[in-house]
């Protein structure tokens, strides 16, 4: 069970609020945070970091509702953005910009525009085209836009291959052995000015040594160009520490990690920067959603729950585990299904071939660690309404963002007069 | 080149526009249907069935907008839904609610509530539960909901293992072997008026023989059925047929297709039901986008577009591939290349080792056949507003739906009193 969920009495509680309470409020399908877990969550890895000169950037495409910002920004966390977007998000949400780095492969000239006039601590350029394009849009706006260069470390995270991202073969950042390059190149542009060397790995990463071996070569690198006379203000060793999904995984505890990254970083001049997404806000929600129908298939039995693959990709799109549990304390007896949901895909499943304990139509489950890359990856696939986010501190839930109604279904849309 | 879409002096047109055109006006990433490529192949289909009692039911889900559906309407389609959405989305296209099946697995009391009340033509029903469930709310309603029941006839449609979902594995469907006492059953219920059978093998179905396979038991159903006192009205085989996604790709034209399926059925009592989406959408939409910048890197080049896996996601989802073409006529060296969208995962790609032009950063590309299952199946990840869709008709296009503004990604979001 993790921080901020609980059974207490025989039923499935978030914080202080049961579960069912808030079905009923709001009904189902609906995400739900726990602030405390985010706060903790948060706490813990601030303090592992507390003697060094750190700052946690939060990673906002892991879950970007506006109150989970806010919560972030209380607490003194900085963002990582990767769109205009979210920038927009976390401004609206009363994040600091000069606590946001802006990451990305693609950044439009927009989105340059307005990361440079809301002054926000830097951005990571991934390639040499867009160095010129920023070092472009940065001087007709009469400013210096502040820059790291993402270097490719070529590490391998050993994690799903759409979430590794510092391989030779990935799209992102550019070539360790280019970097210096790019640098001498980038010092020379009217419009930039070298505040910092970036890297990200990957996502959901174990073992802390493909961290520890990439911020060697970033510090490294640092100091190679402090002798050039580039002198490097931030390490931003990116974001991908892991969390657990099953029972049985142990990531990293936050202590353990810092420890190994403040060892290499301690003793240089380098301010850290951090990217965490997931393992602040992954196991901080879940998805509530109701048992729809019961069904004995020829070689299967079925679940069908209310929340499909367009309210939580993941189990379809990475063959990702969730716990899924009853909203209840059940002793059922258990048996094997497959617990899907109403979307016309054989890809629509939560969990295949789970032990399960026998429920009934109209049953609440609780679908676990969905905190993270949950809502911020959801569709209107089938034309299904969003599902509603609740944050619960204490005693109390707060709807942070309505169920979607068939209106917004339609928003923007226009039969032309031929066709009438 | 598909229907609708083709180069004239030396520009990628969409009818008579060429898309530069419309990317001057909306901007990009943006969707494009040709008005007379739906027309075409609604007409082509409806003719190769003329010859019997037919009802086309165009599948919402693959393309749901409602300027497509309202000319779909137009065509006198019928359409085949899976949600109460949908529902919403043919009314408010000006659908015949008399032409509209109700499909899915996990059917809402609302959404069974919101059909019965329409006035649909049956539902499909899925399950033994649903089957109840849906008396239930007919009988509150005062009405009688008409159904057919889904058999699943274990039959391999040998396409992506996502899509197949008439194996017995599938969660679709009822098995064959039980369909005759559920029928039993469904006719002693006071809520309900048992007018057809129905099947769905499974989607991009090249092969004609898993049809006529599943129709010959469907039929062979009815027919026993009818020695019951059972009459079935409707013989609804479901939807699948194939696509050309690739040069080599030779998918069943319709009348060859019409024929197989009129000879099972053309000396029989029963009426057809077809449920073709992916078929009369798909190659009559294409997805714009410009390209952001090109890249070298250590092992690969990437062209970095504008458009991502929010926009289209099936290339990474159903690892699809979609042939990519400049908007222009090019002459250019061809190399290979990664096409990837800006957002932050690898699985962010539109095409991967593919060989194409050299590019320059702002040129527009096309990706073909994104009509179904492209602009229904996005989303807002890494907070990136939706595209906007665009229907062509002869020299003139439309905004069907306009591009999401910021404003749009947080609607519905509020930040609680207490984080203030």
């Amino acid at each position: 069970m993790y921080y901020g969920f609980n059974y207490k009495k025989g039923e499935f509680y978030a914080e202080g609020v049961p579960v069912r309470e808030i079905a009923n409020a709001v009904g189902t399908p609906c995400y739900i945070y726990s602030y405390s877990a985010l706060k903790h969550g948060f706490e813990k890895l601030h303090s592992a970091f507390s003697d060094i000169e750190a700052l946690i950037c939060f990673s906002v495409k892991a879950n970007s509702n506006l109150a989970v910002l806010r919560a972030f920004a209380n607490f003194g966390s900085g963002f990582d953005i990767v769109s205009g977007g979210e920038l927009f998000r976390v401004l609206n949400a009363g994040g600091d910009p000069s606590k946001v780095v802006f990451s990305g492969v693609g950044k439009t000239e927009e989105e340059m525009r307005f990361g440079i006039d809301s002054g926000i601590l830097f951005f990571n350029v991934e390639s040499l085209e867009e160095l010129y394009v920023l070092d472009g849009v940065a001087r007709k706006e009469g400013k210096k836009a502040r820059i790291a260069i993402r270097i490719n470390p070529d590490i391998d995270p050993k994690t799903h291959p759409y979430i590794s991202t510092g391989l030779k073969k990935s799209k992102f950042g550019i070539e360790i052995e280019r970097a210096l390059d790019v640098y001498r190149e980038a010092v020379n542009l009217k419009g930039i000015e070298v505040v910092g060397i970036d890297a990200h790995i990957g996502s959901q990463i174990f073992d802390v040594s493909p961290f520890v071996e990439s911020i060697r070569k970033l510090v490294q690198l640092a100091d190679t160009l402090a002798k050039e006379g580039v002198d490097i203000e931030y390490i931003d060793i990116g974001g991908g520490i892991g969390i657990q999904y099953r029972e049985d995984e142990k990531p990293p505890p936050p202590d353990l990690f810092a420890q190994a990254v403040k060892r290499e970083i301690a003793n240089t001049p380098y301010k850290l920067v951090l990217e965490p997404g997931r393992v602040l806000v992954g196991n901080a929600g879940i998805l509530l959603t109701k048992v729809l129908y019961t069904k004995v298939g020829a070689l299967k039995k079925f679940i069908v729950v209310d929340a499909a693959m367009n309210d939580l990709i993941r189990p379809a799109f990475y063959d990702s585990y969730h716990e899924i549990l009853t909203a209840y304390e059940s002793d059922a007896k258990r048996e094997k299904v497959d617990i899907v949901g109403p979307v016309c895909e054989s890809g629509d499943f939560l969990a295949r071939d789970r032990m399960f304990p026998v429920v009934k139509r109209g049953d609440l489950l609780v679908v676990q660690s969905a905190g993270a890359y949950g809502f911020v990856m959801s569709s209107n696939y089938n034309s299904r309404p969003r599902a509603p986010e609740v944050m619960v501190k204490g005693e109390e839930f707060f709807v942070v963002r309505r169920r979607e109604t068939y209106e917004d279904l339609i928003r923007g849309e226009e039969i032309p007069g031929f066709l009438r």
